[in-house]
């Protein structure tokens, strides 16, 4: 298997990319994984240099160009075709590899996907799909995260059945429980395209637990939760959103006078494990669901760790055959 | 004035309502308003001789009946035009009051109002509008919070009148920020429906200052988020649960060993004082905006600060003349 990493574009490029790499060589040269770096050659043989660190299992593919976080995506995807992330891409379309890993523009590797790795036969659209860990340590995955902010039922059924077949395949859960966004848990609830959604959900070969409230995405009873990006967005900015005020308020209180201050410096450690259970690094990726092969979007802030662990689940994605089960599903759905 | 305050129906019925209507006129007894309790005759006039209080300002309206939040709101209204609820929404409706508050069944007093006070003249649909505290001490009022799950372009720019209309009058703003909620600022965000909104916002007499992203709804730099319903309930449940994900995972972290208990023990100021910043009984409660008359929608759970501030943003609410700015100003739009 093939995995190939766009090392820049990132907050932390190349470093965070090639140490992840490496990292994840030295630690699993039992799975057959080889790792292709793209980006600047000479850059990345000085990083490599630098970092005294070399694989067997790893390669340099040549990309001069960058796609940076300020590039407008519709345009750079044409006009940077040699930029590391379009040649990462490139690599997954001409299967040359398996998967691409990347923490650069996410609208960029969205489009560029889109256009040279192309859609599973039969998916309407593909979905960005971030995964958060909940309050009892598992994982849920949100589709669509923010891809596609207008959304048809019959986008949505084919959103619950990639969320399905990826939970299972990557996270190892023999039924991901799939449940479907919306303003109250009863099956009347929603708006037109959500009830709609919610009828055709029940006779899917998924298990559809029905409706879920945005209070209880996080609680650990559901394994995929199904929406439309326009509503994924507002989800996932308003959880950031309200976790980034609630730790800010925290801090102030903290920080207001000495006894509060010599609390705070006791429980440091309480607060450092929170902040590590918030953490995107230990979650790892997005996965876009729908293309023709595997694409795992990296947080833009990632580090080494998260590298790490965004390759890793690139390589349960190839293993577990997802892009093969997504296919199977739809077209046993058509017969 | 007088407002009328639906006594039963809420989690801490009828002392919280009864308590909270003394304190206000205890305090305000400059005002000029008059509270009229809606409910039992028998058990309010047992709760104020236990209370030990009376007031020459304050009546009781019999209503024998109550509707429970477990009622079915549409069946309710109807079959219970003897509740406290449904007598309280009439004597507004009737002109016997001028505003009404209520912690009972949120769905009852929707539709009972829309029936029973009806529409603002040219007013599509009414929507109800939690207000929220931000970083930085001030409020914002999302509109719509869950009313409306489906909105077209025109019911979401009437939505942004009326929020602005009753930020100036009863938050005293002189020009309140209003923001249309979307998946980024840039104009050209959004789904359909917003992005049409957007561009028909710009020619609105409002102070419109663009999109903005679910994050930045509690920064301090909005007073006003306009979004539909489906979308309003996402943001307000996810922050709800965000905020109780995060405080349970404070807490067992806290819980965890010695050290953090005692560092608990030290800060537990710092915590009541954070929990207090989050918490609604300080804010007040949702006004029901595009009716013709007052409805303040309490916190179920309210206990009697929540009901005074809740009357005090009825007063707000009347003296201000908040229908007819928003009657005013619909009618200047459509000349």
């Amino acid at each position: 298997m093939r995995i190939v990493v766009d090392a820049f574009g990132g907050d932390n490029s190349p470093t965070a990319a090639v140490k992840g790499s490496i990292d994840f060589l030295n630690l699993h040269s039992d799975l057959g994984v080889e790792i292709v770096l793209s980006g600047d050659e000479v850059m990345l043989k000085q990083e490599l240099a630098k970092l005294n660190c070399s694989s067997d299992k790893l390669t340099i593919h040549h990309a001069p160009d960058v796609i940076s976080c300020h590039d407008q995506p519709s345009i750079a995807v044409k006009q940077k075709a040699d930029s590391s992330m379009m040649q990462a891409i490139n690599l997954v379309a001409n299967k040359q590899a398996d998967a691409v890993v990347s923490s650069g523009n996410t609208g960029a590797l969205l489009i560029g996907s889109l256009l040279k790795i192309k859609r599973i036969s039969g998916i309407k659209r593909p979905a960005l799909c971030p995964i958060m860990p909940t309050t009892n340590g598992s994982q849920v995955l949100l589709i669509d995260g923010g891809a596609n902010v207008d959304c048809t039922s019959e986008q949505l059924v084919q959103f619950a059945i990639m969320g399905s077949k990826y939970m299972a395949a990557v996270n190892n859960i023999a039924e991901p429980r799939v449940a479907l966004i919306s303003n109250g848990t009863e099956d009347e609830k929603g708006n037109e395209v959500v009830k709609e959604t919610n009828t055709l959900l029940k006779t899917m070969p998924i298990s559809f637990v029905g409706n879920c409230e945005c209070r209880d995405i996080l609680s650990g009873n559901y394994d995929v939760c199904v929406c439309d990006g326009f509503v994924g967005n507002a989800i996932l900015k308003s959880i950031e959103g309200a976790v980034s005020t609630f730790g800010a308020v925290l801090k102030q209180e903290l920080m207001s006078n000495f006894t509060s201050k010599l609390g705070a410096l006791i429980i440091r450690k309480s607060l450092k494990r929170l902040k590590k259970r918030f953490d995107y690094k230990e979650v790892g990726g997005a996965p876009l669901l729908g293309v023709n092969g595997g694409v795992i979007k990296a947080h833009g802030s990632s580090d080494e760790r998260a590298f790490y662990n965004a390759i890793m689940q690139a390589y349960k994605f190839v293993s577990g055959n997802v892009v093969d089960k997504i296919s199977d599903s739809l077209a046993n759905i058509e017969e």
